[in-house]
């Protein structure tokens, strides 16, 4: 028997106060539809069937590498109606699992039981035990456990409202019988909306079966209304990452304190500091270490490499033994060699640093190839931009640039070449020699401060 | 019938180990006192009162802005004392409403409802349920759940242990009735001191409907005595601000890692990143993005504006579209305008930048006025003290300034000039043209490093 | 009658997935195992007997400075067998107490509460209540309270499985009792080891009494066993020492965003705000305040000094009433006096600094003697390094050193000298004078830049 998966979301979330449409706000890196397609995708599904209403044309863009079958809900007449837009496309053999947009931390794993306990032509509800119930729609099961109804907030007595087994409005059933149930739904109520939910007392007056699957935790089926649910999600999905991301062998020093908006993979005995945030695709070998208040984006860092703290990486590529801050920040496209070093307020762009070559201080070295064994002294800077076009610098093997040089390029720097500090390098610098640009010190005797009894 | 609010602040707050009176601890960026003296405000009383003692006059100073009424407590003879002292100024028809300058949390909703309990002469107990009552006056209520007498820890029998309401010691009773009680307190006690509770009991004892109104929570009532309790405000009263601003649509990342110490304005889609601290008056538009480690303090940041990681930008008005960051410092008087950068290492103080000009890279750039479409290369520096006063840089639309140059101020770089790498400018740079100082590069072709066996 | 402790510290921890044997992953700044050692010395034994099998070598190096004896568990046939092989060192009347190295938070004082229980021949188990008691053994205790056995999760009828309070392996007994007891174990059980558990029966049937301690929390009693405990244990562990700071009067703007990794004592009105790390040894005198974000590690801060956001001070030592960054990284060495002031984007090792000295922007100051009064520009560097060796720069009192500049050690300014922006000093420059190394500055008036169209 076939599964297809109907996901809602349609609704615009108003309560977000945001142009975005509610399913496309983030968690982790991605919208929340997406976390909800994964999820659904884990099932392997005959069909993944999107019902969008609101922000239709962003949010088919946002998920437009996504295999799902668009349906419009010109109107927003409510879940039973949105089903029904769907349900059309479906096979009557087929059984029909209702997913929504806004609930993105439901588990796979909790859906495989739910979509089991629709065996038989049941209808299978998704429930939650809750630790406060209000509002929420309780679930009656009679003395053999079996779900018997659903009783709303404002209809259960004092005894069904000590329930805490809640229903989520995820639920599972024949695509045949609910096509059925969607056709008998009014909207004689006081939002004249159809609900989905109306589908359960259907089904129980037509003496079917009524299951339930129970989510393991209330953040699987919390659903995302406003920025203070968003962030709720967003801490229980970095949690539920961290815990992963533990029990494969890495050490968090706070977990609770842990960003990761993308892919991470780290090997043995690699350790991440406080408040480090990781984005896209990131690499670590083994025994690396990222200091506190590290961002690391889009990298691959080798083995018993150690990014200290405050240091920000992004589309690098680190060998093995290095050393990278603190305070350092590698742009894209920097590769560094094994054994090297990158200190403290520098930034390298588009740049390959060579196996233990060195730029420990306060400079900027973009477009530029540098050999090994180069040590590049304090504030240097590639002057690689004549406010036109880029230009790249090479600096060949076991070259030594003195402090505060600017490097015009294009220019090369030969290899085992030095640059005298503070020099103007505008074109070549042969190998084996040293080559400066400087004025003779002189001094001005007489010369007095403008005053030095005021210091500021 | 008009309301006096008693607040007592006289407390030393020995457990707090510090030289600055306990109601002077901050909260946020206020002492607590101020917060209640706020608060009190809220309820638009006829007067507020506040007793204080220990460390008087700081306290006096530091809410020398307040409305308030300053009564000396000249001994610390208890809290019945405290109020004694401010009663004499109180008419006979008023409502008195006793607050604690070390009970900052209080919301002014559970206070109206406190003084409304105190209506037809009863004497309203503000009271709060806890999860752990051990130590607290426990609140008995008879059948008709009207409270008939507080009970402390050593006088409670085993069922009265289990009530969980307990006594906060705010109240609200009618003034000539309160003038009364507070004359028959004895100091009859191990402490030797006059308390306010007893007044309880005399009510009681008098005949005098003794009513309750509840707190929403424990934070309410928590009273701050240590470092500890400090702490815990503190993070009480930095959620309650998050969640007061997610509720207006700003989105957090964490609102656990979030520190306001002011006032935050934001716009709609804008989102504060991990560990962000805001201080003094910040406004933020639509669409900007703070993003991880930044810290702000009164500054003004416009729509589409990214202000990178690690960043710290204080007294600072920044446009549209503009990418600030990471590692920027915009100190004081930084004027950005609409689509400029300032990136990496770059401090900046007192400057107006252009529109869509640039200072990427380690720079400083002090007391400037810099035109639009302005590049400003890496380590340029404006030297804007003389080692007696500051001087002012210009630089015109279009100027290009290569990298690691001095501008030694008062200097004017004109429009569309270009000044080559590594200058040191000292007089005016006119327009259109290519102004540098430049030693020719030259080449010690038998030059020897000390050694290039050993590289550090 | 004396006390041997005897700690259990063979495991493997296959589940921690590190090359490190599990006693010795970090918790704060020391193993495991070290923490469970301390403990055991606050107790003054006669010896403490540290049962070591996987990893020998290395867990022995990691404690070789500690008063410890070694006893070889070649085989890892469980506790009792553990436990069998120290017996043999034990005097038959010393009392013996039971520990592990992978439950590294259990206090000294339950400790010693434990060892008293097991006066008078008794057996003392240390139990614990936890909220969750599932999988663990459940102590029950007849009429009296006495335990009268416990019994394991898959014996447990469903009264005992609603017991919280479980056992938690740590014991006390008398050390001939102990050796008949383990003299007797037998491995006749699914894992085939001796288990020290089963003494406690052994016991109950010689008629022997068994006593509890019960730990305070469940967190003294937690294992270690995998990379989510160790984050656990770290918290606690956090947590514990925040508190205790807290206590001493030390404000913690966040105790939850603090992490201390050796040993930190503060002054009165010492403020650390959020997101601090402590490393080492570290001494803040009175009125410190640390800003967010900050790294600190072996060093000591004088009264009144303010270190702002976002930097590094390691192996420093800083006067009273300095300003200290934001961005700076102060590296070992580093001296600070009074009222000096080290800004944004400056690193300095192996720095004196006189008093009321600045080195505000952008500065690399390494190997230098600086007196008071001086003020160094922004981007001076000292050029210490000549490829082979490091040279020292000494700037005498008041000296000005203008932006840019860069010194080429050894090299020495003197008293009040002025140093012109952008030189580059090779030779010592002379009191009361200005040197200055600098070309004229030229224009070139027909010079065209590249374009003036694009900007990048």
């Amino acid at each position: 028997m076939s599964l297809h998966i109907v996901i809602l979301a349609a609704g615009q979330g108003k309560r977000m106060n945001s142009a975005l449409p509610k399913v496309l706000q983030p968690l982790g890196d991605r919208p929340l539809l997406r976390h909800v397609v994964e999820t659904a995708q884990a099932l392997e599904p005959a069909a993944i069937h999107v019902v969008y209403g609101h922000g239709g044309e962003r949010v088919q863009q946002a998920l437009a590498d996504m295999p799902v079958r668009w349906v419009q809900q010109a109107e927003q007449l409510g879940t039973g109606h949105a089903v029904a837009q769907a349900i059309g496309d479906i096979p009557d053999d087929a059984r029909v699992l209702v997913l929504y947009g806004d609930v993105p931390l439901v588990r796979a794993n909790t859906l495989n039981h739910l979509v089991s306990a629709a065996d038989n032509g049941a209808l299978a509800l998704l429930t939650v035990v809750l630790a406060d119930p209000t509002g929420y729609g309780r679930i009656v099961r009679d003395d053999d456990n079996r779900v018997q109804r659903i009783v709303e907030e404002r209809d259960a007595d004092s005894a069904e409202r000590h329930i805490h087994e809640t229903n989520t409005g995820l639920l599972c059933a024949g695509a045949a019988a609910l096509r059925d149930w969607l056709s008998r739904l009014t909207d004689d109520n006081d939002q004249g909306e159809y609900y989905l939910t109306d589908c359960i007392a259907l089904a129980a007056a037509d003496g079917v079966p009524v299951t339930a699957g129970q989510a393991a935790s209330e953040a699987e089926t919390q659903g995302i209304n406003n920025k203070l649910d968003l962030s709720r999600a967003e801490r229980l999905f970095q949690r539920r990452q961290a815990d992963a991301l533990m029990a494969t062998g890495l050490t968090l020093r706070d977990p609770a304190r842990f960003d990761l908006r993308g892919v991470l993979r780290a090997g043995r005995d690699t350790e991440i500091d406080v408040d480090v945030v990781v984005e896209g695709r990131v690499i670590l070998g083994d025994n690396v270490y990222v200091g506190p208040h590290v961002v690391l984006k889009n990298c691959r860092i080798e083995n018993d490499t150690r990014i200290e703290s405050h240091s920000v990486v992004e589309g690098a590529t680190i060998g093995a033994r290095c050393a990278i801050g603190p305070f350092a920040r590698l742009r894209p496209d920097t590769v560094v060699a094994d054994r090297a070093k990158i200190g403290n307020f520098v930034e390298t762009k588009k740049t390959r640093l060579g196996e233990a070559s060195k730029i420990n201080h306060l400079s900027y070295v973009g477009d530029a190839r540098i050999g090994r064994d180069v040590n590049i002294g304090a504030g240097v800077i590639t002057c690689n931009y004549d406010g036109l076009s880029k230009h790249e610098t090479i600096i060949e093997d076991g070259a030594f640039v003195g402090s505060d040089c600017q490097l015009v390029a294009p220019v090369t720097i030969g290899r085992d070449a030095t640059i005298g500090a503070g020099s103007t390098v505008t074109r070549n610098a042969p190998a084996d020699a040293l080559t400066l640009s400087r004025v003779r010190q002189s001094t001005v005797a007489g010369w007095q401060r403008p005053s030095k009894k005021t210091t500021k």
